[in-house]
């Protein structure tokens, strides 16, 4: 393992992470997989010197437990050595290897004159900082992720992981120091002020992602002039339309509320026709009640079950059923706790979403397929789904093979983001005439060239089929 | 024509416009391209009026020209009754009508499991904030841009073109009101105060297009948490690769320079292979110097060319040939002069232009298959060309129909954007089964249900064929 880095300004290490970039521009697929090997069997050499970081880290981490500073989850999220996730932090990186590489893909190809063929070529998008909180395995999965997609990274974990990050990216850059990418391709920094000014390169650096706080997001966005992609809060809602059959508003209510509630895309706010009251809505209440979900519910919802036996008599109901204020339709719980509203129509539901949530994930349980495009197309949110929970808003779910996050922002990606979020495009034009071409040529004049836009297979490319693998 | 609007303060202004675009989210394609038909319309019934305030903008601003505070140019591109520029302008929103939708294409679909199908179709961003400067004609533009991508639209145009600007905003919201869309759709502020104070209301406004300098755009990034794409400096170069062929060399290098020295994919940096310095780069000069274009030569190329008696005896060898700075390699000059520089190899070629180029558009002269490769994988610019001039990297001659800007920024659009620069996506998840899908039944225990991740046809969607017109 190589020797602690020097310590670099802001600027150095901003700087060396473009050349890093720049230069590996050439490097193909396949030596980015062997990079990937390398980082795995580093880390591996070097299990037991990191676990004992990541013990020295949790033992200080147990004492702000103990005095009241850190959370008891926190600390959990810290521990390397827990169960098997040492092993799955490195078959994390095998599986990234082995998803298609998202560079050099053509998306658009258009011959614009005779031999004047332009290709739309997918590439990275250059150096990405990273800031992302607690779990010091995060460290390797965006490596991995970096590697893969042809982006050089500068990444920040959170303080009570340092040691644990620290020898982490220590192995990372021996291995990537044997390999065709420079040892500075992934750098880490310690300290919120290296953050601070990292977020002045813009030179340098072209997209950050924070992982973390709607206020972390908030305040990077502020303070960058660097394109952000946030993610950040999730304020997801079910709506239960007019014609929702029983058992799938159960089933989809309650798995988007309790599967895991400490989630962004878990269930915050519960939307009732007002027609379902009597019928549907005493059962679904019944179930999470089960689940020991605390209800904060609007007077009609409320009315509706609060003289019902069946609901009363329920061990839960004194303790667990509250009436609503207009803060509880603006909050993300992420606990046991759901807000419950009334509303006349399949519009005033998509009203109060607009309004209300985090353009996030919102579901529809309905049988109409009318009221289902309504909703699909009408809700301006990353996911709107049709009877089923809003749990499944999730990069692995949707099978991309990885998750770089959940983007709640609206340009480059929205929603679960895989590896295509960490790339953009390139136009690549080649002339194959005899004399090149030239734009002068073209225009409207009787004396001028027409352009003839063409189509052109988008499976070639513009050097054939080794379009990026020279 | 409706009466001038009530000033409103811009959060009024912002909130509107999200509330117009929410509203507009159901509305079709179809009654898109009557609202196009509409706006058309109304603007040629008021064109005596319009053409009539146009003639005030331009006496005031003949005033300041002749005052010295704006330059003859500038007064130039005010004028809308000049030539066929009127007719223009109107041809330019049946242009844009006549486009494909570019709303509801699905990009991804993957039937997750039996009976839940996900697809990632692609829909508008919301509400865009376009500040741009003198033209009065960009409002008809951007309005015709906006109604056909599904976005709403509050514009800025130059404080030159106000009563232009106003009368057109006019005829617009007019028109508007007859038709699915709201008024509010399509908005007009004045001020720069307004701009400051818009650029805060990131929860109602989703993207800031500035379309001007590199001052505006860098001022807009620092200023507002909003996203931004950028529309900034263009420093194009050319490199004249060893194997490079004369009359290639000339004709691409005369017209990347030559063709409209004021415009961003102008040529502004050529860079020769020193092999070609007694044998191509003569008659290359030679072409520059007829076209009177001021060379400014670093040693190796100056001395190339100033004892060769075919190039002193050029009429304009004494005025147009100067030994180069540092400076002149980092100038994009927008006029008749270039920066012209020596390279021992096409790695110093490549390492030069992404040390100097503004990654906009970078054109290699070459017969080596492996040198065009190897240039257009290594430079990292959002137009990478061969024996092509740096004036093809333009919306309209890429094909697109219609060009909202050029993007120097790297994440979500890059280089010459089209309607498609102007959508996202979002992920529809259709559950299909009689019991609706959760996701708590999906794991890796035995007693779980595996996804399939099976691929569906892009052709299909969510709802059918009419998964964006109900």
């Amino acid at each position: 393992m190589s020797a602690v880095n020097e310590p670099r300004s802001a600027e150095e290490i901003a700087r060396s992470a473009k050349s890093a970039f720049e230069a590996s521009q050439l490097v193909s697929h396949d030596e980015r997989i062997i990079a990937l090997d390398a980082i795995r069997s580093a880390l591996q050499e070097n299990k037991a010197r990191i676990l004992d970081a990541n013990r020295r880290d949790l033992e200080a981490a147990q004492k702000e437990v103990d005095a009241g500073r850190l959370s008891a989850s926190l600390l959990k999220r810290l521990d390397l050595g827990k169960g098997d996730k040492w092993d799955s932090m490195l078959q994390g990186i095998s599986d990234v290897a082995a998803l298609p590489d998202p560079n050099g893909k053509v998306t658009y190809a258009s011959e614009l004159d005779d031999g004047l063929e332009l290709y739309r070529v997918s590439c990275p998008i250059g150096v990405l900082l990273i800031i992302f909180e607690s779990r010091p395995e995060v460290v390797v999965n965006i490596a991995a992720l970096a590697v893969k997609s042809g982006n050089a990274a500068i990444l920040k974990g959170g303080k009570e992981s340092a040691q644990t990050a620290l020898l982490l990216s220590q192995a990372i850059r021996s291995a990537l120091s044997k390999t065709s990418l420079h040892e500075d391709y992934i750098q880490s920094v310690q300290t919120r002020d290296e953050v601070s000014s990292l977020l002045e390169m813009d030179k340098y650096i072209d997209l950050v992602i924070p992982r973390g706080s709607n206020s972390l997001v908030s305040s990077i966005q502020r303070d960058s002039r660097i394109a952000v992609m946030g993610h950040a809060d999730g304020l997801c809602s079910v709506y239960l339309d007019q014609t929702a059959v029983l058992n799938k508003a159960i089933r989809v209510v309650v798995d988007s509320k309790t599967d895991y509630p400490a989630a962004c895309n878990a269930l915050e706010t519960l939307l009732i026709h007002e027609s379902l009251l009597p019928t549907v809505w005493p059962a679904v209440a019944s179930a999470l009640l089960s689940k020991e979900v605390e209800l904060r519910c609007d007077l009609p919802s409320l009315s509706a079950i609060n003289s019902l036996p069946s609901l009363t008599n329920h061990p839960h109901f004194s303790t667990h059923v509250v009436q609503s204020t207009e803060y509880d339709y603006k909050t993300e719980f992420l606990d046991h706790t759901l807000a419950v509203l009334t509303v006349p129509s399949l519009a005033a539901a998509i009203n109060h979403i607009n309004a209300h949530s985090s353009h996030h994930t919102d579901s529809i349980v309905t049988e109409s397929a009318a009221a289902a495009q309504t909703f699909c197309r009408a809700v301006d949110s990353a996911g709107t789904f049709v009877n089923a929970s809003t749990r499944f808003a999730d990069g692995f779910r949707y099978g991309f093979g990885t998750e770089v996050g959940i983007s709640t922002g609206r340009t480059h990606a929205r929603g679960p983001v895989g590896l295509e979020g960490l790339v953009i495009y390139k136009y690549m034009l080649r002339s194959k005439g005899s004399e090149g071409h030239v734009a002068g040529e073209y225009g409207v004049g009787t004396d001028k060239k027409r352009f003839k836009h063409g189509s052109l297979p988008l499976d070639g490319g513009p050097f054939g089929n080794d379009a990026t693998d020279a």
